[in-house]
């Protein structure tokens, strides 16, 4: 996501507890940054943080960790996060890095309304084409479990064939999560908006040996 | 589908070039039957027999056979037919037996608005429940082909879930046909009705080696 330019962003992001500047250095060991052996939740794109956040104030006992590239847009998120929270982190990087950051720790991954990038030569943007797909294999601990949330018909649309494609497993499926009985759905701030507007928002959870 | 009693259908029956009686005798050499060596299409569930007429129709290279479980309805569909369409067969017979009519013949298989069984105790009357994916594992001629259309939701989901589970890959997909760009669309009796009323139309295509 976009947002107008926050003035202060970069005084924001120094003084932050939850902001990690050099992310490398954790690759493989995020879990001594959190102290704990708990599972690590990863959302790409958090957005202005509102699903990481209540998703951290819910679940203490799981370490969450949020990307999202724009300066703006994650100073935005660090304002919102409770103080002394010590089960999130946010890194300020471009998802095509995420193979960098990673390695054989992360339990699940959160795609959440994710830029649908609908042109077909930005395809290789889309967060669930096989160039990111590729990318996500060695950062999970065990089982890939891959969590999507969208609007976006063609995004979703596109991915369940690109999950296909690659021997995901579809395990739980929604084409209208806001009519469907899952229990606990966590909104994202785009999926309060879209559902309001009654849009049907679909999920995916997926998983790959 | 259901229809209400339709007085004459024995008479339809038994005067209709199209009904084939013992379908059993064909298993393995349905061919002989068309005297050609056309593809063959298969509908389960054909209702009033609209997509396999219009299928028939539009593809006479193609041939189609459609199974109705119920007299009154094949009797409805056989008045349909036109005269002397010589790529169309109708069988009346219980999905269950689809496995003992057909063998190595089939090139691809069509659902269309398939009864939902939405209670769970019903699962295995669906037409995608494992209990059928078994079923039509023998019947095709080279890698399966099935194309499902339908406007419930539950039973979409269900069938995708139960796709992969199979292991079938998804080709192609649309959560609301009527909003996509697929050429070439033959709308189904049910289908004209909920397209009308503004219900997405479901339709996935799988394959599997």
């Amino acid at each position: 996501m976009r947002l107008r330019n926050v003035k202060n962003k970069e005084t924001i992001m120094a003084n932050s507890e939850y902001l990690v500047i050099n992310p490398t250095l954790y690759k493989g060991k995020w879990h001594t940054l959190f102290n704990n052996d708990n599972p690590i939740y990863l959302e790409i794109g958090m957005g202005k943080g509102q699903f990481l956040i209540n998703n951290a104030l819910r679940y203490p006992d799981i370490n969450f960790i949020g990307i999202e590239k724009y300066d703006s847009v994650i100073a935005r998120a660090i304002e919102h996060i409770p103080l002394n929270l010590p089960n999130i982190k946010v890194v300020r990087v471009n998802a095509m890095e995420v193979d960098n950051i990673f390695l054989k720790e992360i339990t699940i991954l959160f795609l959440n309304f994710s830029d649908p990038w609908p042109k077909n030569r930005q395809e290789n943007r889309r967060l669930t084409s096989k160039v990111f797909l590729d990318k996500y294999k060695d950062i999970f601990l065990n089982n890939q479990v891959i969590i999507q949330k969208t609007d976006n018909r063609q995004l979703f649309e596109y991915s369940l064939i690109e999950f296909s494609k690659s021997n995901y497993k579809i395990e739980e499926i929604s084409l209208d999560l806001h009519h469907s009985e899952i229990a606990d759905n966590i909104m994202t701030e785009f999926e309060e908006k879209f559902a309001k507007e009654g849009k049907p928002i679909y999920r995916v959870v997926v998983t790959k040996e």
